[in-house]
Protein backbone atom coordinates (compact mmCIF):
# COMPACT_ATOMS: atom_id res chain seq x y z
CA UNK A 1 0.00 0.00 0.00
CA UNK A 2 1.17 4.06 -0.60
CA UNK A 3 2.10 5.90 2.38
CA UNK A 4 2.73 9.89 1.60
CA UNK A 5 3.47 12.98 3.38
CA UNK A 6 6.57 13.84 5.17
CA UNK A 7 5.77 13.06 8.67
CA UNK A 8 4.03 9.63 8.24
CA UNK A 9 6.95 8.60 6.05
CA UNK A 10 9.84 9.89 8.17
CA UNK A 11 8.22 8.70 11.37
CA UNK A 12 7.88 5.02 9.63
CA UNK A 13 12.21 5.70 8.31
CA UNK A 14 12.18 5.73 12.35
CA UNK A 15 9.59 3.04 13.95
CA UNK A 16 9.28 0.57 11.33
CA UNK A 17 11.62 0.78 8.44
CA UNK A 18 11.34 -2.90 7.50
CA UNK A 19 8.07 -2.19 6.06
CA UNK A 20 9.35 0.16 3.54
CA UNK A 21 10.15 -1.35 0.17
CA UNK A 22 11.02 2.11 -1.57
CA UNK A 23 10.14 5.95 -1.34
CA UNK A 24 9.53 8.23 -4.20
CA UNK A 25 10.33 12.21 -3.65
CA UNK A 26 9.36 15.00 -5.62
CA UNK A 27 11.93 17.19 -7.36
CA UNK A 28 12.14 20.15 -5.21
CA UNK A 29 11.40 18.18 -2.16
CA UNK A 30 12.92 19.89 0.81
CA UNK A 31 14.29 17.35 3.14
CA UNK A 32 15.23 14.71 0.48
CA UNK A 33 18.85 14.85 2.37
CA UNK A 34 17.41 13.60 5.32
CA UNK A 35 15.37 10.88 3.67
CA UNK A 36 18.38 9.63 1.50
CA UNK A 37 20.33 9.26 4.94
CA UNK A 38 18.18 7.66 6.67
CA UNK A 39 17.01 5.36 3.60
CA UNK A 40 20.65 4.42 3.07
CA UNK A 41 21.19 3.26 6.31
CA UNK A 42 18.28 0.23 5.89
CA UNK A 43 19.03 -0.57 2.30
CA UNK A 44 15.54 1.32 0.57
CA UNK A 45 16.06 2.35 -2.38
CA UNK A 46 14.70 6.45 -2.83
CA UNK A 47 13.61 7.20 -6.31
CA UNK A 48 13.27 10.72 -7.17
CA UNK A 49 10.70 11.65 -9.74
CA UNK A 50 9.08 14.59 -11.46
CA UNK A 51 6.12 16.12 -10.41
CA UNK A 52 3.76 14.71 -13.68
CA UNK A 53 4.60 10.95 -12.17
CA UNK A 54 4.28 11.92 -8.37
CA UNK A 55 0.66 12.88 -9.52
CA UNK A 56 -0.02 9.23 -11.39
CA UNK A 57 1.48 7.42 -8.69
CA UNK A 58 0.22 9.45 -5.65
CA UNK A 59 -3.20 8.77 -7.64
CA UNK A 60 -3.86 12.55 -7.28
CA UNK A 61 -3.83 12.91 -3.94
CA UNK A 62 -1.84 15.63 -2.13
CA UNK A 63 1.06 13.47 -1.30
CA UNK A 64 3.15 16.32 -0.17
CA UNK A 65 6.39 15.28 -2.68
CA UNK A 66 6.88 12.02 -0.82
CA UNK A 67 5.29 8.93 -1.01
CA UNK A 68 6.28 5.54 -0.23
CA UNK A 69 5.21 1.56 -1.09
CA UNK A 70 5.06 0.42 2.24
CA UNK A 71 3.59 -3.88 3.13
CA UNK A 72 0.04 -3.99 4.06
CA UNK A 73 -0.88 -2.92 7.99
CA UNK A 74 -0.30 -5.97 10.20
CA UNK A 75 -3.25 -6.47 12.35
CA UNK A 76 -1.79 -8.70 15.20
CA UNK A 77 -3.84 -12.13 16.66
CA UNK A 78 -6.64 -10.53 19.47
CA UNK A 79 -4.94 -12.57 22.35
CA UNK A 80 -1.72 -11.22 21.83
CA UNK A 81 -2.89 -8.02 22.19
CA UNK A 82 -4.78 -8.79 25.01
CA UNK A 83 -2.10 -10.40 26.69
CA UNK A 84 0.54 -8.12 25.72
CA UNK A 85 -2.36 -4.97 26.89
CA UNK A 86 -2.44 -6.57 30.60
CA UNK A 87 1.62 -6.71 30.58
CA UNK A 88 2.38 -3.07 29.80
CA UNK A 89 -0.91 -1.65 31.03
CA UNK A 90 -2.38 -0.57 27.91
CA UNK A 91 -5.74 0.32 28.15
CA UNK A 92 -8.48 -1.23 25.04
CA UNK A 93 -10.01 0.65 22.51
CA UNK A 94 -12.90 -1.25 21.01
CA UNK A 95 -14.57 0.74 17.72
CA UNK A 96 -18.04 -0.87 17.49
CA UNK A 97 -18.14 -0.07 13.41
CA UNK A 98 -16.96 3.30 12.68
CA UNK A 99 -16.87 4.06 9.15
CA UNK A 100 -15.15 7.13 8.47
CA UNK A 101 -11.45 6.41 8.20
CA UNK A 102 -10.75 9.82 8.67
CA UNK A 103 -11.99 9.50 11.89
CA UNK A 104 -10.50 6.37 12.60
CA UNK A 105 -7.07 8.34 11.43
CA UNK A 106 -7.68 10.80 13.54
CA UNK A 107 -8.04 8.27 16.54
CA UNK A 108 -4.93 6.37 15.96
CA UNK A 109 -2.93 9.47 16.14
CA UNK A 110 -3.75 10.47 19.54
CA UNK A 111 -4.32 7.43 20.97
CA UNK A 112 -0.20 6.96 19.48
CA UNK A 113 0.50 10.27 21.25
CA UNK A 114 -0.85 10.04 24.85
CA UNK A 115 0.39 6.09 24.44
CA UNK A 116 -0.75 2.79 26.06
CA UNK A 117 -3.86 1.94 23.82
CA UNK A 118 -4.39 -1.08 21.72
CA UNK A 119 -7.35 -1.12 19.09
CA UNK A 120 -10.06 -3.50 18.79
CA UNK A 121 -11.35 -3.47 15.20
CA UNK A 122 -14.69 -5.52 14.14
CA UNK A 123 -13.89 -7.44 10.36
CA UNK A 124 -17.53 -6.52 9.21
CA UNK A 125 -19.12 -3.23 9.20
CA UNK A 126 -16.13 -0.90 10.58
CA UNK A 127 -13.41 0.93 8.27
CA UNK A 128 -10.45 -0.82 8.31
CA UNK A 129 -6.76 0.59 8.50
CA UNK A 130 -6.74 2.03 4.83
CA UNK A 131 -3.96 4.74 3.25
CA UNK A 132 -6.21 7.27 3.82
CA UNK A 133 -6.42 6.42 7.41
CA UNK A 134 -2.91 6.26 7.45
CA UNK A 135 -2.70 10.28 5.98
CA UNK A 136 -4.56 11.22 8.86
CA UNK A 137 -2.68 8.91 11.88
CA UNK A 138 0.45 10.66 10.51
CA UNK A 139 2.93 7.84 12.10
CA UNK A 140 0.52 7.15 14.56
CA UNK A 141 -0.11 3.74 13.91
CA UNK A 142 3.82 2.83 14.64
CA UNK A 143 2.67 2.96 17.86
CA UNK A 144 -0.73 1.42 18.28
CA UNK A 145 -1.38 -2.31 18.08
CA UNK A 146 -4.03 -3.12 16.02
CA UNK A 147 -6.13 -6.55 16.01
CA UNK A 148 -9.41 -7.74 13.82
CA UNK A 149 -11.79 -10.19 15.79
CA UNK A 150 -15.07 -11.75 13.77
CA UNK A 151 -17.21 -11.10 16.62
CA UNK A 152 -16.96 -8.00 18.80
CA UNK A 153 -19.36 -9.15 21.42
CA UNK A 154 -16.87 -12.27 21.83
CA UNK A 155 -13.99 -10.26 22.26
CA UNK A 156 -15.14 -8.43 24.89
CA UNK A 157 -16.12 -11.18 26.96
CA UNK A 158 -12.48 -12.35 26.53
CA UNK A 159 -11.42 -9.03 27.80
CA UNK A 160 -13.35 -9.62 30.51
CA UNK A 161 -12.77 -12.81 30.84
CA UNK A 162 -9.04 -11.45 31.54
CA UNK A 163 -10.02 -8.97 34.45
CA UNK A 164 -10.30 -6.15 32.45
CA UNK A 165 -13.28 -3.79 33.32
CA UNK A 166 -15.38 -3.13 29.85
CA UNK A 167 -16.29 1.10 29.75
CA UNK A 168 -18.90 1.84 27.08
CA UNK A 169 -18.80 5.97 25.72
CA UNK A 170 -22.42 6.99 25.73
CA UNK A 171 -23.89 10.42 24.71
CA UNK A 172 -26.24 10.87 27.13
CA UNK A 173 -26.84 9.42 30.85
CA UNK A 174 -23.51 7.47 31.32
CA UNK A 175 -21.49 8.76 34.93
CA UNK A 176 -20.09 11.89 34.41
CA UNK A 177 -16.09 11.15 33.27
CA UNK A 178 -15.04 14.23 34.97
CA UNK A 179 -16.33 13.12 38.27
CA UNK A 180 -15.52 9.33 38.00
CA UNK A 181 -12.47 6.95 39.41
CA UNK A 182 -12.14 4.73 36.02
CA UNK A 183 -11.48 1.35 36.95
CA UNK A 184 -8.45 -0.47 35.53
CA UNK A 185 -7.35 -2.09 33.75
CA UNK A 186 -10.11 -0.30 30.99
CA UNK A 187 -11.42 -1.40 27.70
CA UNK A 188 -13.57 1.66 26.66
CA UNK A 189 -16.07 1.09 23.54
CA UNK A 190 -16.74 3.49 20.82
CA UNK A 191 -19.86 3.18 19.20
CA UNK A 192 -20.50 4.18 14.92
CA UNK A 193 -20.46 7.92 13.97
CA UNK A 194 -24.35 7.42 13.26
CA UNK A 195 -26.02 4.60 15.30
CA UNK A 196 -23.68 4.65 19.21
CA UNK A 197 -22.84 1.37 20.29
CA UNK A 198 -25.29 -1.53 19.35
CA UNK A 199 -27.11 -3.35 21.53
CA UNK A 200 -25.13 -6.40 21.59
CA UNK A 201 -22.41 -4.85 22.73
CA UNK A 202 -24.30 -2.66 25.17
CA UNK A 203 -25.18 -5.36 27.79
CA UNK A 204 -21.63 -6.74 27.90
CA UNK A 205 -21.02 -2.91 29.30
CA UNK A 206 -19.46 -3.04 33.13
CA UNK A 207 -20.26 1.17 33.31
CA UNK A 208 -21.34 4.05 30.88
CA UNK A 209 -19.43 7.30 30.43
CA UNK A 210 -20.87 10.45 29.27
CA UNK A 211 -18.85 13.79 28.97
CA UNK A 212 -20.70 16.58 30.36
CA UNK A 213 -22.08 18.75 27.19
CA UNK A 214 -23.10 22.27 27.84
CA UNK A 215 -25.50 22.02 25.39
CA UNK A 216 -28.23 18.83 24.44
CA UNK A 217 -28.60 19.04 21.07
CA UNK A 218 -24.98 19.19 19.88
CA UNK A 219 -22.77 16.32 19.78
CA UNK A 220 -19.03 15.48 19.57
CA UNK A 221 -17.18 14.10 17.00
CA UNK A 222 -16.78 11.08 17.81
CA UNK A 223 -12.51 11.11 17.21
CA UNK A 224 -12.57 14.22 19.71
CA UNK A 225 -15.23 12.36 21.75
CA UNK A 226 -12.69 9.49 21.97
CA UNK A 227 -9.61 12.02 22.63
CA UNK A 228 -11.36 13.25 25.42
CA UNK A 229 -11.89 9.82 27.18
CA UNK A 230 -8.46 8.73 26.02
CA UNK A 231 -6.94 11.55 27.74
CA UNK A 232 -8.84 11.06 30.92
CA UNK A 233 -7.82 7.37 31.23
CA UNK A 234 -4.04 8.51 30.52
CA UNK A 235 -4.42 11.30 33.18
CA UNK A 236 -6.20 8.95 36.31
CA UNK A 237 -2.89 6.25 35.16
CA UNK A 238 -0.29 8.62 35.91
CA UNK A 239 -1.86 10.14 38.69
CA UNK A 240 -2.40 6.47 39.85
CA UNK A 241 1.73 6.23 39.52
CA UNK A 242 2.25 9.02 41.21
CA UNK A 243 0.98 8.19 44.29
CA UNK A 244 1.83 4.63 43.97
CA UNK A 245 5.67 4.63 43.10
CA UNK A 246 6.50 1.26 44.63
CA UNK A 247 4.22 0.28 42.02
CA UNK A 248 6.45 -1.14 38.76
CA UNK A 249 7.12 1.46 36.36
CA UNK A 250 5.90 0.69 32.78
CA UNK A 251 7.88 1.54 29.25
CA UNK A 252 5.69 2.32 26.36
CA UNK B 1 -23.58 31.86 2.39
CA UNK B 2 -24.74 28.58 2.21
CA UNK B 3 -25.11 26.13 5.12
CA UNK B 4 -25.43 22.16 4.56
CA UNK B 5 -26.24 19.41 6.31
CA UNK B 6 -29.08 17.96 8.19
CA UNK B 7 -27.69 18.71 12.11
CA UNK B 8 -25.99 22.27 11.07
CA UNK B 9 -29.74 23.52 9.75
CA UNK B 10 -31.47 21.64 12.65
CA UNK B 11 -29.96 23.55 15.31
CA UNK B 12 -29.63 26.34 13.77
CA UNK B 13 -33.69 26.47 13.02
CA UNK B 14 -33.69 26.23 17.03
CA UNK B 15 -30.82 28.65 18.15
CA UNK B 16 -30.66 31.29 15.23
CA UNK B 17 -33.64 31.41 12.88
CA UNK B 18 -33.37 34.27 12.30
CA UNK B 19 -30.22 33.95 10.21
CA UNK B 20 -31.65 31.66 7.87
CA UNK B 21 -33.47 33.36 4.57
CA UNK B 22 -34.77 30.27 2.91
CA UNK B 23 -33.89 26.37 2.84
CA UNK B 24 -34.03 24.03 0.18
CA UNK B 25 -34.50 20.44 0.34
CA UNK B 26 -34.14 17.27 -2.00
CA UNK B 27 -36.78 14.96 -2.83
CA UNK B 28 -36.83 12.10 -0.50
CA UNK B 29 -34.86 13.93 2.41
CA UNK B 30 -36.06 11.98 5.50
CA UNK B 31 -36.93 14.49 7.96
CA UNK B 32 -38.76 17.14 5.71
CA UNK B 33 -41.79 17.32 8.00
CA UNK B 34 -39.34 18.31 11.32
CA UNK B 35 -37.97 20.84 9.25
CA UNK B 36 -41.20 22.20 7.57
CA UNK B 37 -42.72 22.59 10.78
CA UNK B 38 -39.89 24.28 12.24
CA UNK B 39 -39.40 26.59 9.35
CA UNK B 40 -43.17 27.48 9.13
CA UNK B 41 -43.10 28.96 12.61
CA UNK B 42 -40.45 31.43 11.90
CA UNK B 43 -41.58 31.83 8.31
CA UNK B 44 -39.07 30.69 6.46
CA UNK B 45 -39.57 29.12 2.89
CA UNK B 46 -38.87 25.29 2.50
CA UNK B 47 -38.20 24.86 -1.11
CA UNK B 48 -38.26 21.01 -2.32
CA UNK B 49 -36.00 20.45 -5.41
CA UNK B 50 -34.73 17.85 -7.14
CA UNK B 51 -31.14 16.07 -6.72
CA UNK B 52 -29.66 17.67 -10.01
CA UNK B 53 -30.83 21.23 -8.71
CA UNK B 54 -29.02 20.55 -5.41
CA UNK B 55 -25.95 19.45 -7.19
CA UNK B 56 -25.81 23.09 -8.77
CA UNK B 57 -27.25 25.19 -5.74
CA UNK B 58 -24.78 23.17 -3.80
CA UNK B 59 -21.72 23.89 -6.10
CA UNK B 60 -21.32 19.47 -6.14
CA UNK B 61 -20.78 19.68 -2.13
CA UNK B 62 -22.43 16.35 -0.17
CA UNK B 63 -24.95 17.97 1.10
CA UNK B 64 -26.74 15.29 3.20
CA UNK B 65 -29.96 16.25 1.20
CA UNK B 66 -30.35 20.00 3.13
CA UNK B 67 -29.65 23.45 2.12
CA UNK B 68 -29.76 26.82 3.72
CA UNK B 69 -29.29 30.40 2.68
CA UNK B 70 -27.50 32.34 5.21
CA UNK B 71 -26.49 35.48 6.85
CA UNK B 72 -22.42 35.99 6.89
CA UNK B 73 -21.31 34.66 10.46
CA UNK B 74 -21.62 37.47 12.32
CA UNK B 75 -18.21 38.81 14.12
CA UNK B 76 -18.56 40.52 17.04
CA UNK B 77 -16.62 43.79 19.10
CA UNK B 78 -13.60 42.21 20.64
CA UNK B 79 -14.96 44.17 23.91
CA UNK B 80 -17.86 42.75 23.70
CA UNK B 81 -16.57 39.31 23.76
CA UNK B 82 -14.47 40.08 26.48
CA UNK B 83 -16.52 41.97 28.44
CA UNK B 84 -19.32 38.81 27.69
CA UNK B 85 -16.02 36.21 28.71
CA UNK B 86 -15.44 38.28 32.12
CA UNK B 87 -19.02 38.41 33.19
CA UNK B 88 -20.18 34.41 32.16
CA UNK B 89 -16.68 33.37 33.44
CA UNK B 90 -16.00 32.49 29.60
CA UNK B 91 -12.46 31.13 28.61
CA UNK B 92 -10.98 32.92 25.34
CA UNK B 93 -9.30 30.68 22.65
CA UNK B 94 -6.76 32.47 20.94
CA UNK B 95 -6.04 30.77 17.63
CA UNK B 96 -2.84 32.00 16.14
CA UNK B 97 -3.01 31.71 12.28
CA UNK B 98 -5.21 28.78 11.96
CA UNK B 99 -5.03 27.48 7.94
CA UNK B 100 -7.26 24.71 7.87
CA UNK B 101 -11.04 25.21 7.38
CA UNK B 102 -11.26 21.42 9.05
CA UNK B 103 -9.29 22.12 12.39
CA UNK B 104 -11.78 25.18 12.93
CA UNK B 105 -14.76 23.41 12.22
CA UNK B 106 -13.92 20.88 14.59
CA UNK B 107 -12.64 23.28 17.25
CA UNK B 108 -15.87 25.10 17.05
CA UNK B 109 -17.75 21.82 17.55
CA UNK B 110 -15.55 20.57 20.62
CA UNK B 111 -15.92 24.47 22.29
CA UNK B 112 -19.58 24.53 21.66
CA UNK B 113 -20.08 20.99 23.08
CA UNK B 114 -18.02 21.79 26.99
CA UNK B 115 -19.42 25.02 26.38
CA UNK B 116 -18.20 28.79 27.94
CA UNK B 117 -15.72 29.35 25.40
CA UNK B 118 -14.83 32.61 22.76
CA UNK B 119 -12.89 32.62 20.09
CA UNK B 120 -10.96 35.62 19.12
CA UNK B 121 -8.94 34.99 15.51
CA UNK B 122 -6.80 37.23 13.58
CA UNK B 123 -8.04 39.30 10.36
CA UNK B 124 -4.74 38.58 8.72
CA UNK B 125 -3.38 35.04 7.82
CA UNK B 126 -5.89 33.04 9.23
CA UNK B 127 -8.84 30.80 8.30
CA UNK B 128 -12.27 32.61 8.72
CA UNK B 129 -15.15 31.31 9.75
CA UNK B 130 -15.87 30.24 5.94
CA UNK B 131 -18.84 27.79 4.72
CA UNK B 132 -16.34 24.68 5.18
CA UNK B 133 -15.77 25.44 8.83
CA UNK B 134 -19.19 25.66 9.69
CA UNK B 135 -19.99 21.50 7.81
CA UNK B 136 -17.37 20.45 10.01
CA UNK B 137 -18.74 22.67 13.27
CA UNK B 138 -22.56 21.08 12.96
CA UNK B 139 -24.07 23.88 14.52
CA UNK B 140 -21.69 24.70 17.22
CA UNK B 141 -21.13 27.74 15.47
CA UNK B 142 -24.16 29.42 17.10
CA UNK B 143 -22.89 28.79 21.05
CA UNK B 144 -19.39 30.43 20.08
CA UNK B 145 -19.31 33.84 20.21
CA UNK B 146 -16.29 35.13 17.54
CA UNK B 147 -14.10 38.20 17.34
CA UNK B 148 -11.97 39.07 14.44
CA UNK B 149 -8.89 41.36 15.66
CA UNK B 150 -6.36 43.11 13.49
CA UNK B 151 -3.79 42.76 15.87
CA UNK B 152 -3.55 39.36 18.09
CA UNK B 153 -0.96 40.30 20.28
CA UNK B 154 -2.80 43.83 21.39
CA UNK B 155 -6.31 41.67 22.34
CA UNK B 156 -4.35 39.38 24.57
CA UNK B 157 -2.96 42.56 26.11
CA UNK B 158 -6.27 44.16 26.64
CA UNK B 159 -7.18 40.41 28.01
CA UNK B 160 -4.40 40.50 30.77
CA UNK B 161 -5.03 44.20 31.78
CA UNK B 162 -8.74 42.84 32.00
CA UNK B 163 -7.34 40.20 34.64
CA UNK B 164 -7.23 37.05 32.17
CA UNK B 165 -3.98 35.44 32.50
CA UNK B 166 -3.16 33.90 29.52
CA UNK B 167 -1.40 30.26 28.79
CA UNK B 168 0.35 29.06 25.52
CA UNK B 169 0.11 25.58 24.92
CA UNK B 170 3.22 24.35 22.97
CA UNK B 171 4.55 21.07 22.09
CA UNK B 172 7.72 20.00 24.36
CA UNK B 173 8.98 21.93 27.13
CA UNK B 174 5.57 23.69 28.99
CA UNK B 175 3.78 23.03 32.39
CA UNK B 176 2.26 19.40 31.94
CA UNK B 177 -1.28 19.70 31.77
CA UNK B 178 -2.04 16.72 33.91
CA UNK B 179 -0.51 18.43 36.72
CA UNK B 180 -1.16 22.04 36.88
CA UNK B 181 -4.18 23.79 38.41
CA UNK B 182 -4.96 26.21 35.89
CA UNK B 183 -5.61 29.63 36.60
CA UNK B 184 -9.07 31.65 36.06
CA UNK B 185 -10.16 33.25 33.93
CA UNK B 186 -7.77 32.03 31.54
CA UNK B 187 -7.02 32.77 27.63
CA UNK B 188 -5.55 30.11 25.77
CA UNK B 189 -2.97 30.86 22.80
CA UNK B 190 -3.13 27.56 19.54
CA UNK B 191 -0.57 28.39 17.50
CA UNK B 192 -1.18 27.60 13.64
CA UNK B 193 -0.79 23.61 12.68
CA UNK B 194 3.12 24.30 10.97
CA UNK B 195 4.89 27.17 12.81
CA UNK B 196 2.88 26.59 16.27
CA UNK B 197 2.74 30.04 18.59
CA UNK B 198 4.53 32.82 16.70
CA UNK B 199 7.80 34.44 18.50
CA UNK B 200 5.86 38.04 19.07
CA UNK B 201 2.80 36.44 20.82
CA UNK B 202 5.25 34.00 22.95
CA UNK B 203 6.33 37.01 24.87
CA UNK B 204 2.86 37.68 26.49
CA UNK B 205 2.60 34.35 27.79
CA UNK B 206 1.84 34.10 31.56
CA UNK B 207 2.76 30.20 30.88
CA UNK B 208 2.74 27.44 28.70
CA UNK B 209 0.99 24.36 28.88
CA UNK B 210 2.05 20.67 27.37
CA UNK B 211 0.03 17.89 26.95
CA UNK B 212 2.14 14.39 28.27
CA UNK B 213 3.30 12.99 25.25
CA UNK B 214 4.06 9.04 24.75
CA UNK B 215 6.47 9.35 22.04
CA UNK B 216 8.65 12.64 21.34
CA UNK B 217 8.56 12.71 17.43
CA UNK B 218 4.70 12.29 17.14
CA UNK B 219 2.33 15.25 17.48
CA UNK B 220 -1.26 15.98 18.07
CA UNK B 221 -3.53 17.44 15.26
CA UNK B 222 -3.49 20.81 16.51
CA UNK B 223 -8.08 20.55 16.58
CA UNK B 224 -7.25 17.51 19.17
CA UNK B 225 -4.77 19.38 20.84
CA UNK B 226 -7.02 22.14 21.87
CA UNK B 227 -9.96 19.78 22.70
CA UNK B 228 -7.58 18.42 25.52
CA UNK B 229 -7.07 21.20 26.29
CA UNK B 230 -9.89 22.75 26.83
CA UNK B 231 -11.88 19.49 28.23
CA UNK B 232 -8.89 20.25 31.45
CA UNK B 233 -9.84 24.00 31.44
CA UNK B 234 -13.65 22.58 31.73
CA UNK B 235 -13.07 20.11 34.27
CA UNK B 236 -11.40 21.95 36.46
CA UNK B 237 -13.50 24.95 36.30
CA UNK B 238 -16.59 22.54 37.26
CA UNK B 239 -14.46 21.19 39.59
CA UNK B 240 -13.94 24.48 41.58
CA UNK B 241 -17.61 25.16 41.21
CA UNK B 242 -18.30 22.15 43.11
CA UNK B 243 -15.97 22.65 45.88
CA UNK B 244 -17.11 26.70 46.11
CA UNK B 245 -20.69 26.23 45.93
CA UNK B 246 -21.30 29.50 47.22
CA UNK B 247 -20.20 30.95 44.24
CA UNK B 248 -22.84 32.40 41.96
CA UNK B 249 -24.51 29.85 39.27
CA UNK B 250 -23.85 30.52 35.62
CA UNK B 251 -25.81 29.77 32.63
CA UNK B 252 -24.61 28.61 29.09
Amino acid sequence: MKLSGRNSIMERLRSNPRSIRKIYVEHGFKGTLSVHAKARQHGISVFSISSSQMMKIGRDKNTQGILADVDEVEYLPYEDVLEAALKKKRSLIFLDGLNDPQNLGAIIRSLACLGKFSVVLPTHDSVSVTESVLRVASGGENYVPFAKVPNLANAIQKAKESGFHIAGAVVKGGQCLTEIALPHPLGLVIGSEQKGIRDIIKKHLDLELSIPMACDTLSFNVAQATTILCYEITKQKRNYRKENPHEPSECH
